[in-house]
């Protein structure tokens, strides 16, 4: 912690700070410059957090030293270099996949699950074209209480039903904390939405949970902010926890939100969770989809988060974003050449009936991980 | 709804647009411009809203005409013109607090409920100052898990003996929507804080309560999705919502937050919910505290919530932007010259304790109210 | 300055930190941390300005202690709590405007000059309201290339021509370094428009002018970034600035831009110029004028620059946010409460023949401003 | 032009809407629905621009349907699939640089000229990484008036001199309409900064240049903006185009500005004119140039602009940001990969020798173009 005195400060008040900063157990360094005095507090600045310096008189600025990230921040890891590796699929015994390993992860499906056919088809499509993961909502969060609001608990029981058949792990959005203990019992991973990204009473219910855990971020959520919000999930005993940038919100209107790419290479920086991002939503039009995945990879993400729809323009939400089979087996098929570059291989392409064959199968395939990815690997339950 | 073509739309596409369009009962006017064809769709427009036209081929661009808030627009109203009056205090037998009548209604006290002795004292500061609510936190969202959480429900039993012993209503924030029905047997108002604005669960769980909701801006919501975030509380069935302007986030970084001023005027239009302005969240430091209450109030603001403390260099949160008492009192003060000038009056002013002594007495000295805002009051149970 | 170093900066990339502060005539006081090392500079720290420190390895972060503005800063002043009265017409012999004294100063008129008659009748409306200085555009940035871009010269000679006749100091934009001798001969006030807030060719050319400048916040701009934009003007000898907060860009879209009506008080600590604020550009639209105008008087602000138009139906710019000559009156009789409630007078109202009488007349109407604003008065020209 | 109502207009106001669409020359289509009208324009309704519509009574809304951009626009050419090519070199005689065409642009070099030798080496190192021109500024827009300001015009002659003995066209940012004249005699390309890029007065005179203009996006420019921008160039006279994505202003303090990607998608579908990024300026730090670079080509970027120096540590302005020459050429080996996924080539690499040989063995060496790239090809002069 650094505090900087206004020009003028009275010898009173600055002794007061003094004080203070001693009684918390920390010492003061003290710079007397030409203007102002600079107080630097040399051990566990942690120990002043609750301590509003910035209100003591005398005091112009206060400003940290340490992250107050800890267990997100690669700067306490044993490892710093590695990516957290997080396994959907674990206890459900879906074909496991791995988020934050050298093949990409990606996840994809429809908005809103609509109906047992709809998701049906579109989890065998989006398998085939090599997605590794379908993701679909349960429980929507709509700006208007008159729109569809999701099939609820019906709509689980169709995910549990598509993930027996086709193997595929199933993410779904939690809204609720007191949803979070059954849907931990049928999806293999909580998905956090934007809105919800600082609801703090969720957070605090997914962290006591035994699957891993999609935070999105959210929409004027700084990094630093999203890290502390994987904190409380993190501080809380789950250790399962992936990122996810979507897009933030500014002035420009052409896009739904503006996708701030560079967000992954500052996370990859920062933390050792593993980073996912979502295209669909942070472009809004199917057409951009495409382009702001080839981006993502080509930036260092993880994998993707993807809106497919059997007949986006039949969706009963996101319709205007979804990709339709076609559009997402091409861009899947170009997908290929920039994880290449990227030093990334793509998962499951070809992989599906062989992973249902044995637990193992999928992970094996991954090949030889990087030296610098080969992290720890977390995935929910006893086995992780 | 007016959809707007691409230049190039095929025959058959267009007609698709036309098929959908009268499937939902709706007529469709056609223009064919130069270069695009405009389509205005005339009926009940809100039939449409779950069919995304935007994801037509051939379609450009979808603008709704009607706005698609209901509840809280001032068009569906009897009485356009009235702002709706909601009351603090009606089921606990407090000294009623109205906000949205032509007196200014003061909500102010600590950021955090930190104990009796703080309380007791901040609360009798506040009311000798003319504040008729008083807020208090016992829950706290706050960005770092490690930072203090509240006292949770001790702090609830502090504030009904506060409420007991100085009449004011006490305000305090709900997080989680398994603590709404208990809560709101205890306060005089549910608060929704910025980051829970749209965590749809809690505002459905608010909009079954008995008593008021005052409802905070999210960071990055713009008006438009306040107003879809108080409909969804009022279309529970919970009539009694008051809006809250306190910042929202911008580039600019002088302040915590970039007051939206302008908001309330544009609100006033919108909508005939009482909207209150929180001056300490918008700037973030004590110093400008003031001139910001005044700019709200100036600029038509129901009223003001403020952070009052008996030592802010104490205080465990918040402290940088809390004001003494005597800073509060000084506020005040200059606070009756603005009020004035907007054609409104200061509350509870010198009427502690004759407010006291009967029901309905903290309404009598409200005076007559403005044609113009004699709207519905509503507060809450039977009594509203 | 303050530097904070990696956590595992190496020995020689330290010294060489250590080496480049000494190089530069400063002295560094190191404190070592739990983690990171942290390096007080003491010394003059604008000689590192220059210096790219952050560019250095080992270097996480380089925070600056003092404020890089100098000249427009209070800090540096004789008398740091006055602020400087800029006076408009000293040259041309019109009424005197002072912007900056007790009274507040508003400067009304058309977004753009279009013609003799409907310059004059505005000029003639906006006095009798109580305006004390006239603007009107002859040169005009507009977004399109195909919009009305100004009379240019034909419209300067307008604006003298009128200031003839009424006595109005008037204010035009500038945009272009080439008109800015021409213009200074003509106007008496030289404004520098948002989009222009950082064109340091056309600053650095104001800079040398003899007329005040009236310096309009940049769209993005933080308040730290007009200061700095204010002290290219003053560093290159002219000393007659006059800020503007005119609206920020932000997300929301139900207005224009976002009236930052906390910029008044920050600028107010920081800055010894006076500050005026421009309801009808940070609105946009005509209703929004007047409850901004009252809350950027309440918040502080030294005054108004409002558009004002004979039928702003029929304006050639800015017509959605032109006030009718009746709207100006109306909002001109209530502003007069709110500016006695921030202790301000309204100026020239009424004063109008009078001050035509003699130069001083219309600075002795001001009556004798407050101890706390008697700061420096400037105008231009060596009556200044 | 599609005008909304208010609920409640007066048919008066309603009559005086058509005739002011009548009197323009547009015929009115109205859709009466159940509260509002809505009003379309037939006809061309930029001989609607400079009405104000919006300030007439009972209007609620006026949405154009034409995009305003007419020359920058896809839809106005005879090929609108095609990307314009603007070749930088043509008249001085440099081995051309052409942007927009399959092979990527590379432009590459020193934040500030601060020297031959540096500027020299410079120029050295990027050709040899297969850069394709050089950047340079000899004229800076900095924050601070205290900060460096460029050599000027012997920076200038730097530039000229380096490209004699390199055969690299080079590029320069002009900052005043007084300096476009001598800078077009002696750079092959003028850059205008994000500072000026609604500078109109800059971008008028630019417009009149025969040289090409990279046109950077202001911080808070709309893309929509931007277009506009170039349309004031392209309304002038000078077809050569080039738009550069360099970072938008938001509230993420993380990096300097936040990259948005997805405008290149967006500005491909609007605009033929070619796209750079500078991910230098984006991201700020030297760490996050590659990974940007590499999403911007895998967005559909045509090229980059980079910054170079030979010891960033030791730069007279954005030593932060810069590259040294093995970072630099370290990212173009990897980018090889990112451009062949993006069905791109790599231009320049190794062709500089063979280059200096003959005026068209550069564009030679580009191969054929993909069909849907071989739009015009423009760079100034007669030549083009």
């Amino acid at each position: 912690m650094i505090i900087i005195t206004k020009p003028d400060i009275a010898p009173s008040a600055f002794d007061a700070i003094l004080e203070r900063i001693e009684r918390a157990g920390l010492v003061a360094h003290v710079s007397r410059g030409t203007e102002r005095i600079v107080i630097g507090c040399v051990g566990d600045e942690r120990a002043l957090e609750d301590v509003p310096l910035a209100a003591l008189p005398g005091v112009d600025r206060v400003m940290p030293v340490l992250k107050p990230y800890r267990l997100a921040s690669r700067e306490t890891r044993a490892a710093p270099e590695a990516t957290t590796e997080v396994v959907l699929g674990v206890e459900s015994g879906a074909d496991p996949c791995v988020v934050g390993g050298r093949a990409l992860a990606i996840i994809a499906g429809p908005c809103s699950v609509e109906g047992r056919e709809m998701l049906h088809d579109t989890a065998g499509a989006v398998r085939g074209a090599g997605a590794s993961a379908l993701r679909g909502g349960a429980y929507k969060p709509r700006t208007s209480p008159y729109a569809f609001q999701g099939m609820g608990a019906p709509g689980l029981e169709l995910l549990a039903d598509v993930r027996a058949s086709t193997g595929l792990p199933v993410v779904s959005e939690v809204m609720d904390p007191r949803q979070v203990e059954s849907m931990a019992g049928v999806v293999d991973c909580l998905q956090v939405g934007a809105r919800n990204m600082q609801n703090f009473a969720l957070l605090a219910e997914v962290g006591t949970a035994r699957v891993p855990v999609l935070l999105k971020r959210g929409l004027s959520a700084t990094v630093h902010e999203l890290l502390m919000a994987a904190e409380y999930v993190l501080s809380r005993g789950n250790p399962h926890v992936i990122l996810c940038e979507r897009g933030i919100r500014t002035f420009e209107t052409a896009t739904r939100n503006t996708l701030d790419v560079a967000a992954i290479p500052v996370l990859r920086a920062e933390t050792h969770l593993p980073v996912l991002v979502d295209p669909s939503h942070a472009g809004g039009k199917a057409a951009l989809v495409a382009p702001l995945a080839y981006a993502a990879i080509a930036a260092g993400a993880d994998g993707l988060i993807v809106e497919v729809h059997p007949d986006p323009s039949a969706a009963r939400s996101d319709g205007e974003q979804s990709l339709t089979f076609e559009q997402f087996r091409a861009m899947m098929v170009h997908l290929g050449a920039f994880a290449a570059a990227a030093g990334r291989t793509m998962g499951h392409v070809g992989a599906g009936s062989a992973a249902r064959s044995g637990v193992v199968a999928g992970r094996g395939a991954l090949g030889v991980a990087l030296p610098a990815r080969s992290g720890s690997r977390t995935g929910g339950g006893a086995a992780a």
